[in-house]
This record gives structure tokens, sequence and C-alpha cells, in this order.
């Protein structure tokens, strides 16, 4: 049964890491009130403790001090010994100042509702009371819709869970810039509330894996907590959702049983995978792993190099919108993706070398070479000095720049010129997700260009972190906090997985 | 450490009945709409099975088919294999139809709003899903809140608790009179669905014990499942809770541990319960119970005997309310509690005979005749005709005639008299409950009013059924919906112990 989807399961369920666990406890209220000054409109401010006794219609909102993944139980007694009726509560749920201030009525975003994260619940029996459900915040509005008498609540704690051994993460060396010092410390937390039975994209919301963010996270990963058992898992994961002559889907879910949406194949997230695995082995040396894999990865690139047109453009079959790429508006995604499968290509020649398929290493050097002269020649606009969608007006950006820079079409000083000029431009689109400003750091310090990286580093993620981010957003566009891809902040994952990278650069390539 | 409360929990413990389960599905679905001839305004009608596909927005109702009192469980699932966000549903459970036409946010009465039976919950994965409380409905609505996109509810199935073992009632004999096989079929199933690890008032809401209802549970009980060792443990249990000088609680709660609310003692209760003691004994003639439990009796008889006033009357010391007697508003104890005693009296001096306590029987007999002089000649008017209470306002009421009726005061043509005319007159207070209703046939048997008694079965527990009772109800009043000792008709237990009594009446004095 070797390579078949049942094989690759059976080892992703061999490979289950286990889970950590710690526990947070909340000692403090905060109030949450308007704030002109903080990003989302609203900051908390601390409000002394709980409060000893509750009645009918009372709320307050408790502050657990840092971004917590897990659990939550409390007691529920009063100073007698039974509940004459039940207590009825609500509780919501934010892993942000702003969650929690908005009325969830008013809710008019694209996905559905229910993701906005609260309970009402009914207790019959003094006692713990322990919730099943495994919920992403910080912060917990606690509203006592009823009680038949003052009751007290205590004890609400979170057993924090996660696949990360904190033990392995090395603290920076001594002398390496504060402010990079606290940007790895929120996005070590990142990745560390992300890492669960999988690389979750974002555990508020979406308890997912999608292979562009598990890209992200398993490079990440290596510089942080190094769970090569949990990148493992997740390659065979989806390695076991491999359908013929299809894209890899582009996420997936592990529960009740291993399932993916049939609408979700993106061809770039599918490269981006099969770039995870070159990553993965330049990390491990794991030949073993590597072996298994290596036969879905070249079907998988196989139908991004079939699918180049006459022009050797990439024309990704049936594919979710074209690809990924960003969630900025309108962004077209032919040329960024074309130079994704040139990023792909160069990481995964030398894998297939390691691994004595040469010819497979010798076709993927035919593939890239053919790609590299379409995206010099039809896909770059001498008049723009840029590359543009030539297959439909010609759309500029500065992602569609940052892909040609990461698929080897263009470097040194014209890289530079190119990405620059983007950059400032009016006309070009602009990256909207940290996951996109990755990939631009990374182009950055491929034309060598570590003080505009570091600059990048600070403005982008560092700027999240004077906001006040415990951990990073899926969504961050310097004062535009409107931006939304789901039409509706309050549906934002605010620890998401695709922003944990800033570890990897400053750690790779800024330590003291 | 025998006769300590610890003792008498133990001993409860030990008797704590097996409960039996079984299951209920439901296959149909109804339309609850507004129905003049409704008792409660609203009627069920069919509507179908349930939907087989839901939408956010889509509400159904779904009827078991009978009263179930159980944990609720059912699948949800769509045509993937996965959910796309939580399936957010609130249910709300019914034990008649008014209960789900009933905006709750109108809610206005008395007791705490979280007794209204409804839920919100988000479900995370397809499979099944099972509720962790207890339930007490028959009807359910489920109301999609949120859904991803279209999904499938089924299976929705109640696995039923009770500690009724229904394989030991005894069907009516052939010829008996159908309304009444349909009141007993009503009536027993009003009992099975109170029984679980104790005699429960009302399975909807409190789930506890109450003294008064168990003596009518256990009398009940004895002609239907005949569960002598769930009757045991209620008597161990109120024992358990005895306090020096101190009338018994009303009430207790089992869970988490035995306790009880320190201003429920309640006179006419805590005798009654003494007269569960003296009932069950004559039933399973199990001396060893009777023995452990004759020292609680004997004090707690001692307390009403203590407080007898210089002309003999009850006046109970601390007592909740002097007593209870009824819910009829306004409805004054002083006199029918002065029957209660009487009555407790009379059944407790053959046990206390039985038992060889003569010298206990000695002094019962002794404060029954002080007692019984007192009631004929201070709290009877001549020129009324009619027990009265003398110490305020000479208040005239059917519980009065009726307990004094009960308690031996009064008998033969001059007790048909009271009785008849405090029925006839427009100046009396009648009784509410089903509780009182059970005293007043009880006291045309005493009388031998055989045919009154059979009319009132009749036309009070029968007119339920005519009403499409599955179950009895806490209250009811011929013609007057909205009586409601609560202020809020919702609020109601329709299922209620303190009702189960008709099948009593109908097995020991009216079987064909």
């Amino acid at each position: 049964m070797k390579y078949t989807n049942e094989y690759y399961l059976q080892k992703a369920e061999q490979n289950t890491p286990p889970l950590f666990y710690s526990t947070a406890q909340a000692e403090k209220t905060v109030r949450i009130e308007e704030d002109s000054n903080a990003f989302f409109g609203y900051a908390a401010t601390p409000a002394g403790a709980p409060p000893e006794v509750v009645r009918t219609g009372d709320s307050f909102v408790l502050d657990f001090e840092r971004h917590c993944v897990g659990r939550l139980s409390f007691r529920v007694w009063d100073d007698g010994r039974y509940i004459d009726a039940p207590v009825r509560l609500k509780l919501k749920f934010g892993e942000v100042p702003y969650e929690i201030a908005r009325d969830h009525s008013t809710y008019h975003g694209s996905l559905c509702p229910s993701w906005l994260t609260e309970e009402i619940i009914n207790v019959d029996m003094i006692g713990t009371v322990s919730l099943p459900r495994r919920y992403s915040f910080r912060y917990l509005e606690v509203t006592v819709v009823a009680t038949p008498r003052p009751t007290r609540l205590s004890e609400f704690t979170v057993v924090c869970e996660t696949s990360a051994d904190e033990s392995k993460l090395t603290p920076l060396p001594a002398g390496t810039d504060s402010q990079l010092v606290e940007i790895d410390r929120v996005a070590a937390a990142t990745l560390r509330d992300c890492m669960q039975s999988a690389y979750e994209d974002g555990p508020k919301r979406d308890r997912r894996l999608w292979s562009g963010d598990l890209y992200l996270q398993a490079l990440t990963d290596q510089v942080l907590f190094d769970n090569s058992m949990l990148a493992r898992r997740c390659l065979y994961l989806f390695a076991a959702c491999e359908e013929e002559n299809r894209y890899l889907p582009g996420c997936l879910y592990q529960y009740p049983t291993l399932s993916f949406d049939y609408e979700m194949d993106i061809s770039d997230y599918a490269m981006l995978f099969c770039t995870a695995l070159a990553d993965y082995y330049a990390h491990t040396k794991d030949a073993e792993t590597a072996k298994d894999l290596f036969p879905v990865v070249k079907r998988q690139m196989q139908i991004s190099i079939d699918s180049m047109d006459e022009n050797g453009v990439i024309t990704p079959p049936k594919s979710w919108n074209g690809g990924f790429i960003d969630w900025a508006p309108k962004l077209q995604h032919i040329t960024p993706v074309q130079g994704v499968m040139l990023y792909a290509l160069h990481r995964l020649i030398p894998l297939a070398e390691a691994l004595g398929e040469t010819e497979t290493a010798t076709l993927w050097k035919q593939s890239a070479a053919r790609a590299t002269k379409a995206a010099q020649t039809v896909l770059f606009s001498k008049e723009k000095d840029a590359f543009v969608n030539a297959y439909d007006q010609y759309q500029y950006s500065v992602q569609a720049q940052t892909w040609m820079i990461l698929g080897g079409v263009i470097g040194g000083e014209d890289g530079k010129r190119v990405l620059t000029k983007a950059l400032q431009s009016a006309d070009s689109v602009k990256p909207v997700t940290p996951y996109m400003n990755h990939y631009l750091v990374a182009a950055m310090l491929e034309l060598g260009m570590k003080d505009e990286a570091l600059a990048h580093i600070k403005g982008y993620w560092g700027e999240m972190v004077k906001h006040g981010a415990d951990t990073f957003w899926e969504v961050f566009v310097k004062g535009q906090p409107d931006v939304s891809p789901y039409n509706d902040v309050s549906m934002h994952s605010f620890c998401h997985a695709w922003s944990c990278s800033a570890s990897y650069f400053i750690r790779k390539y800024f330590l003291a």
C-alpha cells in the first residue's frame, strides 16, 4: 500500500505530536474603551480584580494577560451550598479589545457569523464548570444573564494547548536590537498558538491546515521550536489528500476524519507545499520522508509545468481564483504565480538531485528556463520597467515584482530598481497580508537590501507590536484598520500563522 | 454513629435506586399556532417530517410525541465531510405548546428566568452532538442561528431517564371507565417522569425534593411502580437534614452534596413527611426503616405540639409563611395547618403503637384530643357553619374545611354540609393546585362522597387531559389559564409531582 492516500494518512497519524499544556488564570479585569490611538479604536485599561459577587445584569472583562489557545474552566458557587436556579452566563471571547467592544449583532461580513466567539451557558450546579470547546483569546467578557441570587464566579482558568515545546526556544543573544526582541517574542507566541495537532492557520477561526501557511510556519518553526514531527505530519496529511491530476487542496481538515474542500485547489499553495518538502529536507536531511513524498511533489509540479501555454506562462487549470498570492483587492495572479513556480522549481531541483531523481531534475531545469524566458519577455513591460500581467490590462503590483525576484527572474540592481519603484509607485497594487509581506522581505534579502528588510520588519511587524499585538494578525495595513478580506474586521484572526515569520528573518539574518 | 445526620445520609445513599432508560426519537414536526380552544391559547398541529436540509434562519418544532425527561442528542452533517464554520443553533424546550410560542424576552415572573429552558450551542464538527444537561419536554424548537452552508440535522433523540420500573405498572382492569384509564395514564407518566434519584417535584425546573410532594408521590407510587427503595431514600434524605428544634426543610437538593434552604421550613410539609413514614410502614411493613426514622418523626411532631397556644391552636415557630397548604392567593394557613397536624397524629398513632412506642402514642392521643377540641371550638364559627381563621378576619376557605375533615374534627353529614357549602360559596377561598385538589378528593372519600369525588377527578384531572396534557400540571384552575404563583405561566412546570395522585384514587377506589 505504499504511496497510497491511506499510507500517507497512516504516516501522518504516526507523526501526531504530543501537546504541551500550561495554565493561565485571570487575576485582573479591564475596561474596554474607545481610544482613537488604538489601531482598531478600542483599548483595554486595568480595572482591578474580578468582582467577588455578581448579580443579574453584571458584566466584566477578564484579562488573561497573554494570548491563550485552550479550554476554559471556572468555579460557580455562593455562600449557600446549591443554586436555586441555573446561572445563565454569556461569554464573549476576544483576542483583541476590539472584538469585545464590537456588538456582534452588527456583523456584516462575508464569513459565517458563528465564528464570532461567544457562548450562552446554563450552570445547574455549584462547582467547577469546564467548557468542552477550545477557544483562542486573551479577553473574556462575562455577562450574568440571569442568576437567582448573588453568585460568586472565580478561578477563571485556561489550560493552554500547543504542540510547541517552549523549552526549545533559545533566547536571542544579548545585544539584539530590543525592538527585534519584542517582535520575535510576539512572532514566537503566534506560531506557538497555531501549533496544535497540525500547523493551524488561526486558532480563533479556521482550525485547518493551509498549505501556504504551512510553508511559512514550518520554515519559521525551524528557528523556534523545531518540531519536525509536526512538519512531517502536515506534509503527509496533504499528500494523503492528493487526487489524480489535481492540485492538492489548499486546506484540509483533520477532524472528525481527514477531509478537504474540493473547490480549494490553489496553484501557488500547491507549489509551496512542494517547496516546503524541499525546505524540510534541507533542514532535517530526513531522506525517508523526502523519498516518500517526492512522487506527490513531482506530480504536483507537473500540473503547473503542463499548464504553461505556448508562451511558457503558467495558466493553472481549475484553480481557485487562479491562485492566492495575497488578499489585496483585485490582485491578478498570473504573473506572481509564474514567480512562485520558478521559486519552487529552483528549490526543488537540489532536492531531486539529492534524492537521485536526475531525470526529474533535468526536466525541472528545462521548465524553469522556459518559464524564466516567458517571464522576462512576455510578462515584463519595458515601458513600465516592471513585471505586469500582460494577459489582462497589464496590472502592476508589488506582488509580481516580489515573486519574480524570488523566482530568480531578475536580480541585482535591476531587481532593486523594479521592486523599489513598485513600492513607491502610486499605481501599483500593494501587499495587504503579513503573508505577502513575508515574501517582500524575503525578496529584499535576496537582493541584499538588508537595511530595507530590517526597516520593513520594524515598520510592519513592529508596528503591530506598537499597537499592542500579543500575537500577529491575519491582516494588517498600516493606517488602514478597516481593510478586511471578509468585509468586517471582527471576523479577523488576530493570531495568524502566516504572520509568524518575522522570527525567521530575525533569527536568520539579524542576530547581534 | 446511628441516628446522626451522617448515618441517615449513608442510608439514603445506599438506597439510591437504579435508573431505567428508554429512547424517544422525533419523527415529526408540528406548527405551534394560536388556538382559542387551547387552554393556554396555543395548539400544536402536525407539520410533517423534519426538514432534510436547513439554512441560516430556519426554524422547526420537533414533537417527541411523549413527555421526556432525559438527555438530547442529534446528528449534524452535510454532504461534505466537514463543517466550514460552527453551526450555531438555538434550542427551545417546551412541555406544552405554549412554552414554545412564548417569547422568553417578555417573561415577567417572580422566579429566575434561567428556568425557561433554552440553549444556544455551537457545533464545531460533524457527527453526533450530545448535550450534557437533562431536559424535561415534549416539543423542541430548533432555530438555525448561523450555518456556513445548508446543513443536515437528524436523529434527534432523547434517552429518557426514570427510576420508575414501568414493567411493574399493572393495566387497569377491562371495563374501567375509559376517561379514568386516560387520567391514570397521564398521572402515571407524571409520576414516572418525576421519579429520578429522588421524587423530584418537577423535572423542568426544581430538580429538588419537596416533602409535601414526596408525600403524594410515595402514596401514589404504592399503586403504580411501587419503588419503595426510592421512598426509603427520600425519607432518609430528609432525616439527614434535621437540625435541632427546627422543622425539617421543606425541600432539599441532592447534588452536588445534600443541602437545603434554611428559610424553607414549612410546618405542614414537615408533618406530612412524618405521615409519609406512617404510610411507608403501613405499605411495606419495613420496621427497620420505621424504627430508624421514628426519632426524627417524634421530634418533628413535638415541635408542632409544643407550638400549640393556650387554646390548643398550632402556631408554628419560624415557619415559612406559616405553612404552605396551597398556592391560593392570600390563603391563611392557621386553620388548615391545625387539620394537617391532626391528620398526621391520627396516622402516626398506629405507627407508634406498632413500633412499641406506647408513651409517644399516648402523648399524641392527648395532643390530638386537645387540638381537636380547639378546632371544634376556637376555629369553628357557628354563625358561618364553617371552620375559619379566628385569629385573623375569620378567613373562610375550602382548604380549612378539607383539612378539618381529614383531621377527623368533623365527619358524616356535618362534614358533607360544611364542605359542600364551602365549595359552593362565593366567599370562600378555593383550591388552586392539584396538590390541594388531592386533599379535597381525599376528604370527599373520607366522607363517603364517592360520586362527588369521581366527578371531581373527572372534572379536574380529566379536564387537563381534555386540554391535551401529556403529564399533569403544577397549577390548574378551570377556565383560568393565567393563574400563576410566579406571576407568569411560562415558568410553570407542566409535569409536576403533586399532580400525579389521580392514579392513587382511581386504583384505590374506582376500579371496575
